[in-house]
């Protein structure tokens, strides 16, 4: 096990009725006047927003509103927020959405502590920061409406600056929400696409830390990792055929927090190269991120397990429920990545870039443009990776795979 | 699942030579002056306590130290650190040790933030406290030195008044540590006994939240037991043959940290009922709280898994790796059972009353006398224990199990 320092101070509520409870918790936590931020979408129109609203109200807070966000928020609205706090005297940010909502509220909190441009907290290109966090963003809470990204208590926030096309990630923990409020109802009227892909995200976050390239020491975060991926199979199955089933939804909501927290991270270095590779999938074709990821996740596993097969042999037997080839045991793991694919295609997932409408058959040309544009995240030797540190090569081998 | 409400707000900094990290985190959490806590035994003579006090004061931080922390850790004592802290102008407790260092300096924590009589926050007889915390005790942070409680990230605090023989409780997460410094070295000295019954309590807190009486609905807390289940018998077994593991002892470590902190409970109620007849024991025989948690566990189990035959056939197939016995379901269970005691022995625990020295063969009339003086929580019909809810005859048959 390596050293390690974790925290997560984030509050969670989950379960029925427990948005009614936003107001109190803002009050609670120091809130007087709330800039309540969302996306202007189903959240607002279905009524969601203006309930909550309704509720900060009876206790006694003043609000300010702000819709809006996009898919990659934009740094042009978390500019708009920043003005908008500052002139009306906002001391508490509320996000009642997704990861794109808590995103743009969490470069909000974070502005609102720094009297420079907001932007200088966001890493460079060349790796380096203009300017750090040293005391905590202005209070935040989330209402989440979608198990997905986790962002509702990580510590990471990415934004897009649209003239530019950069995208950016600033991780601290000191822009941690103060509370999430988890109501498994408010996500069983998510459309199936929406779920499907979730549940990937979130499998996918413990996927990146769980495939950690050293000979065991990690039993107890292990386990965790495998609690989400029981968790997410079992109740992702269920979901198919009873969308309105309220345990399952709940259990995926709360796999979601914490799959992406840290905790199934604890004493062990993240992957990640699944992730950097579906971005470009993403940025090239539009396709949702999860779907991305369910047709680069199996390639990932299918190019580098023979880098450490005694994880994945572990992940065969003891998640994908794969009896152990003891003669052949490359099998066992092929045919746990086989099951993944299975599971996936269940959820009503691609899981090779041809099934993707957005994508279909690509040349080699476009597969090695997006490789060679992959954000190359260790300089020494240019790679991106610690199970197995890929090189473009590598990325466009992948590709082929996922082809 | 269980509407719930969960934060668990400590930094856990865990490794190899963190304990050199303690004055940069008191720092850190705002400390300038602080009360460095202990028990003056082993952690005192080895030289542990200096060491730290050494770090502190190179950053900057001044100490006042009060050792003398017993088992079972006094109020006067409470006192007198309160009164200490008063005079010497304190901002920070520091607690090096395991849980009764730990609770002891809650309180005091506690009583640092309340004008009236400490006493007053904890749980009277008549289940009524005088006094809530409404304000965040003073900053309290931990160097762990055995993995067994959960105290240094949970939020309860047991103190006993000595001259009353009176052992109360005080939960609120406004006393949950800031930090926990955990490094797995420092616990490698334990006498085997003293590992093997952090082990079992560590067991025990998560078994107290798994067996909970309903059907299904925590598919994820469910499994967040298990690797707590999962983790303690393997790296247990690992320590009998080889107590210097580092990776074994770093996992029960965090473990420890996780199975009391309310993780494994969420969404479900807690039992308890094993916990609060050994403390009878405890207190009639004097053994330690891990090995007669050995012994009562397994007669727990015995005496009420038929009211919920399906979770303990859950634990009796995923944990304790018995094939499932379709035709006889009930024997599945008991063997279960047995591998538990099994491994407890492996251990070098008791699992019978008749195997521990200071109990021996007892009579009804003492198992009686036990039972009817166990703390009865549930007012409306005398019971203890949700799985089951259990009066005095049935705790009297527990014992006879246990015997």
């Amino acid at each position: 096990m390596l050293n390690f320092s974790f925290v997560s101070p984030t509050r969670l509520v989950v379960g029925r009725d427990t948005h009614k409870q936003t107001g109190e918790l803002i009050r609670q936590y120091g809130g007087t006047k709330a800039l309540v931020h969302h996306d202007s979408g189903y959240v607002k129109t279905c009524g969601l927003v203006d309930e909550i609203i309704g509720y900060i109200k009876e206790a006694g807070v003043e609000v300010v509103e702000l819709g809006g966000v996009v898919p990659n928020p934009r740094l042009d609205l978390v500019y708009e927020g920043i003005d908008l706090c500052r002139k009306e005297g906002v001391d508490f940010i509320l996000a009642i959405g997704g990861g794109s909502t808590i995103d743009s509220a969490k470069a909000i909190a974070i502005g609102m502590k720094y009297d420079g441009d907001v932007w200088d907290m966001f890493i460079e290109d060349d790796g380096v920061v203009r300017a750090v966090e040293t005391e905590p963003c202005m209070p935040l809470g989330v209402v989440l409406t979608i198990a997905a990204t986790g962002s509702e208590a990580s510590n990471s926030c990415v934004i897009t600056k649209e003239d530019e096309n950069l995208k950016r990630f600033c991780d601290n923990d000191l822009h941690r929400p103060v509370f999430a409020v988890e109501n498994p109802e408010l996500t069983m009227t998510l459309p199936a696409y929406q779920t499907a892909a979730g549940v990937v995200d979130i499998m996918s976050h413990s996927f990146e830390r769980y495939f950690y390239n050293a000979k065991g020491g990690n039993e107890f975060t292990d386990r965790l990792c495998e609690a989400v991926f029981h968790t997410c199979m079992n109740c992702g199955r269920i979901l198919v055929d009873d969308p309105m089933n309220y345990d399952a939804r709940a259990n995926i909501m709360v796999a979601s927090t914490y799959s992406h927290n840290g905790l199934t991270g604890m004493g062990r270095v993240g992957d990640f190269a699944s992730h950097l590779i579906e971005h470009e999938l993403s940025g090239e074709f539009d396709v949702p991120h999860g779907a991305g990821l369910a047709v680069i996740t199996p390639a990932w596993m299918k190019y580098v397990y023979k880098e450490n097969p005694e994880i994945f042999l572990k992940w065969a037997t003891r998640v994908m429920g794969v009896d152990m080839d003891f003669e052949n045991p490359e099998s066992t793991i092929l045919q746990a990545i086989a099951r993944l694919e299975d599971f996936f295609r269940f959820l009503g997932m691609p899981v090779r870039m041809s099934e993707m409408p957005e994508v279909g058959i690509i040349g080699e040309d476009v597969m090695r443009r997006m490789a060679e544009r992959v954000r190359i995240v260790n300089a020494e030797d240019c790679t991106i990776g610690a199970f197995k540190h890929l090189n473009a090569d590598d990325i466009v081998e992948i590709f082929k795979l996922a082809q």
